[in-house]
């Protein structure tokens, strides 16, 4: 592979990413603050297409009108320089101690009421700068003690919060549409829609559900012990994957935000595959960006920060090369066929075959050779094997 | 607390769960097979109310139908000597080698019809018995490699099955709910619809959704590392919490089925509280039966066995007595109102509040005193720790 | 129980927990700094016996002398006005951006020598404060990338620190030993001598290993899924048991440092049967300090952080008074013998058999009947349910 | 790669693992047992060079003298027709009820008695069959409940059994070393000697140390979250990897035992490259039988079976290929530098310098630029990117 990425990949970074200090939970800040204007600037360099971020990302928190105008100001300068676009935006209800129980479900009123107007403010704010997205991490939403939170009133209020987000931007006319991001835990004990499946099962209960889907990211499913790609393929069949947030974590442990396939390659393999080609077959299954939601290494400089990035966009390129030269391959798709992959797509039940018809079938029942069928080996682990090979270039 | 358990504790076990032979992976069986009559007249002794079975439990698999009959005979005339119920029944879909890739969702279409033919005739038994649940564990559904299931197909092939069972039932006029059990891992690499998030948001695609809800496994959900309590609190705001499934767990691992209250001990005082006195108030919150679902360890005789089937439920009763213990505490009601616990249940906005009104008020953030709110501590950790004293009964 | 903790059970603090402002890595502080000096007269006040600390929680990091000399000497003072003492003093390399790679460990040369210097200094303070024991806990010294470090050779570094330590403390007559600390990640990915077992495996290759032992914290092992009371038996074991950590930790994420007993609360009740009565018996298995390394959460302010440290200790009583009212119970008694719990104790040769006797024995295997041992049962269950109900103060 | 496996690969295999008849806890056998001369002679066949077995893999449990000699003679006959040597034996000490609460560690006294005895049996065996390892799993040898184990005397019979092994050995004149194989958990709820740190950190306990080391599995330090590549390394360090078992494991739960490298692929590439040269410099590190201790999934047959067995062996030779051309590229001998790599070889203090010495270095601590030197990067990401790349033979 010799080409970089485009802007026609779609590749956007988070302010937050190139931006992280490197402060964690043991250690200071190992890099100083990085300039948005100059994210900006590299990352288009680097290839990119977008860039987003959170209100304290780009204005700090508690700002005056004036400060915040130029901050804006200059970020918009270095988008028109660039050509970067903001496809997606969202808000900090996190860092502040204020929000220390959360902010949409805080056990005090007065912080979600300030929590909402925080929100609205940078609705208008990404609606001004033509994002189509909006994104909703609520990392302080939970608890750490069972009883000291009322787990169904705090749906009750962040269903409140959403119908109201809801109204307003269709009130206002905006072309945007939220997505939710499930985490299990971290920086609460448990946190609130923990999964992709809390998150979609909350959304169907909300006033206008088809304006709220999810942005799942890689590593906070793996801190569930839960597959990745399996998620995204649940998300994408309830029509529900707004956006997507691509990194790498090795394992159920605390949060690592590593660059996207330093993880669970195998699995970043099969979600690529799954994006790009539609696994096991048909066209694209994602048209949105891929969104890089990482952090580089608090050993890192400068230097490492912007390899890092790039190391994102290059592990992807070429897990879509593999994943197009597996599809490829003729003796894939014969493994495929062995495996009965594609016969899943078949309705169990014939056209017009009623459950009367299906019980009237001794074929299917009385006369089934269950011990026949039972002897059937399904292949699967040659199929996969096919896989790795082509992971690792070697067919 | 002097008095043992009676039917109106709503105490229910699996056939399985007493009759558990005790083979493991790495070992044989430890026990001998227990008749089920027996099963039904122990437990009633011991203070049980209903039974539960997957068809293979009562009915050995390929049994003709005399042999059905006789065992059906028998298991019914324990039942009318005890007055034990039978509140739910089940399927196996997941013993025998002809389900190795799934029921519902093998890339077989044969299996997938023979499946939904197994389950339609032990409708008709469960109907039959006066169940009102019938619980669909998808065990076998689900995947080791990526690349070798096609999961929105297999998601397609699980939304037609429950299409055509609740069709099936509303047809016939049965009374009965059907409850998906989630489960993250084991025996599949991971299986589809692995939480109660996921379960629910998959009903919500279903044509008759409200015949449809789940029924969590306490040690199912804490093999993700989720809070199982919390789960059920999401479970029964979204009206789904059709059945529950008690049991202990300690750690993400294998899946252990200990005694409840063996594992994770103050999440089940919290599940307890939240099932009887709808925490942090109001009644309770589940009428359904609760039901054991646990595995006498292996190292146990039959002695073992019928004194961990009464530890189930005096464990059961012991947490239901704290719990109404710490509700009644006049020092507990001053924590959680010290908390805000009980301000949750308070919307965000007034009444006949809109945005815009929300908007307009100044003392919501122009004016709000970040600082000041952000310092007030919430004295969790306080709350917490009554709830541990009332636990040990140290109040 | 009504009579609080007093110094006789030695419970202590590390000044970082109290001290800790809060931030964490999604969030700035939430309280202010606490001065030392409030920090002693508090928790003596609260009946603890000892303080801890590291370098930098008392001196900040490059005090000049001077500074430095003032920040020991009020120290010193509110010790000698309150009594209590100084166990255990440890050094901090994990905080200042330096030590990003490790210290003792880092690929960097120049950082590891200046890693000893920091240690040796405070060594000496320890030394002169009266503490028996010197922490080490090397949260950095790891990796997040496996091929980024070559950990043969970070083990020979590692030695080497050790064995300089050491030699420093014989010769200046210190009467102070180690106690390495482990962790398996968090903040490294990865974090050499990540469990009890490969701390003490380490130290059998040191000069002077007789010098250095483990100071094991609950949340650590519990962080691997590991057993923390098997940990410490396996540490008293070995002799290995110089110190101790204990908090709570609710399952694999994150480390939570909760209080003691928030956790997993049946595996704290054997934990302190163990240290108290030497579970199945005998007496004390520790005489060390009971150390509580654990963080106020987040949302609390100082009210909750007093709550929270008279929590740690009020537990730990409280399970004190359940497990001797455990080991007291002629019941417990019984169900021991019938699991042959002490029969472990009795060597499976008799006195003076040998391998050869063995093999002549004709009842160990020729005539041994399998089967009817395999019978009978261990009525573990029983046994467990008692220690819950002990715990539940419910017999 | 166009090259297949040899016997100077020295790959091998367990009778049990191409011989599983795929019974899993929750299902039972797909597959008919599998006659251990077939095995040999299909995995001579595929390019292996050793086979291993537990007593019972080859003789059925409580064979009579005649039945056993047959079963050792027909194997051996295949083992001279093809080859195939047995560099390993084992004991099974797991699937028989007897062995419920463990061997060597069972409470009753009895059991241990017979577990030593059939241990004993079966060194026999190994030493006629010209084995040189004899491993110990002691899956078995745990509890579920933490009183129900007095840890401490567990400790003590399980290093009386080790020392009588060894006093055996070596008294019979046999070249034979022991090789403990630690596991977390499962079937027990918590086994002892649970990581490879555990294991030899005991094994430093034993009269004839020398003679016993460990036997790690992938998958059992994964099911801890452990780093397989970081543990390996100390065990080889502390001289102690006698053994080694590959596999695949896709993260913390159940055990997978899937083929070598379907599971954590990053980990695999950086094992292999431990194993193989050294990482990151120098010879070849580990010279024993590279042991795939996997399952065949449950879904496949016979055919599935031999190309699983085929896809261990190749995917091991395919990241061999990687790593040498990983190792042979001057870029990543240039990005090791810049990262530091090498220089951990380097001893921190000089040749000949004392703690004194260093402590009168000024430039190591009072004129040290602490800051300057935070400031450098470590390139570790830019490392890792390389490896990920010559892993996908993108480079």
């Amino acid at each position: 592979m010799t080409v970089g990425p485009t802007p026609a990949d779609r590749f956007s970074f988070g302010l937050w990413t190139v931006g992280w200090p490197a402060r964690d939970p043991f250690g200071d800040a190992t890099r100083p603050a990085l300039d948005p204007v100059e994210a900006v600037h590299k990352l288009a360099e680097l290839g990119a297409y977008g860039i987003t971020f959170h209100d304290d990302d780009l204005i700090p928190f508690g700002a005056d009108a004036p400060t915040r105008d130029r901050h804006i100001g200059s970020f918009r300068k270095a988008l028109d320089e660039t050509g970067l676009v903001v496809p997606m935006v969202t808000t900090n209800l996190f860092t502040h101690p204020v929000f220390k129980d959360g902010g949409f479900t805080s056990n005090d009123r007065d912080v979600r009421r300030y929590a909402l107007r925080k929100v609205l403010r940078n609705i208008d704010l990404a609606a001004e700068l033509g994002a189509r997205t909006f994104v909703l991490w609520g990392g302080r939403e939970g608890a750490e003690y069972d009883l000291a939170k009322d787990v169904r009133a705090a749906l009750d209020r962040y269903r409140e919060a959403l119908n109201l987000l809801t109204r307003y931007v269709l009130d206002r006319g905006y072309d945007l549409r939220f997505a939710l991001e499930p985490k299990p835990n971290e920086p609460r004990g448990d946190i609130l829609l923990p999964t992709i499946g809390h998150a979609i099962a909350f959304i169907d209960t909300l006033e206008h559900a088809d304006l709220v889907g999810v942005n799942p990211e890689v590593g906070h499913e793996q801190m569930a012990g839960l597959n990745f790609t399996h998620g995204i393929a649940q998300a994408l069949w309830q029509g529900k994957l707004f956006h997507i947030d691509l990194n790498g974590q090795r394992g159920i442990k605390y949060d690592q935000d590593l660059v996207f396939g330093h993880g669970d390659l195998l699995n970043a393999f099969a979600l690529v595959d799954l994006l790009e080609h539609g696994a096991p077959g048909g066209g694209r299954a994602y048209d949105g960006p891929r969104h890089f939601d990482y952090k580089p290494s608090r050993t890192e400089d400068f230097d490492g920060v912007w390899a890092s990035a790039a190391a994102n966009m290059r592990t992807y390129l070429l897990l879509r090369e593999r994943a197009a030269a597996f599809r490829a391959d003729p003796e894939v798709h014969e493994a495929l066929a062995a495996s009965k992959v594609p016969d899943l797509a078949t309705p169990t039940l014939a056209p017009g075959e009623s459950y009367a018809d299906l019980l009237a079938d001794r074929g299917a029942f009385e006369e089934f050779d269950v011990d026949a069928t039972a002897a059937r080996g399904f292949g699967f682990v040659r199929l996969n094997q096919l896989a790795v090979e082509h992971l690792l270039n070697a067919r």
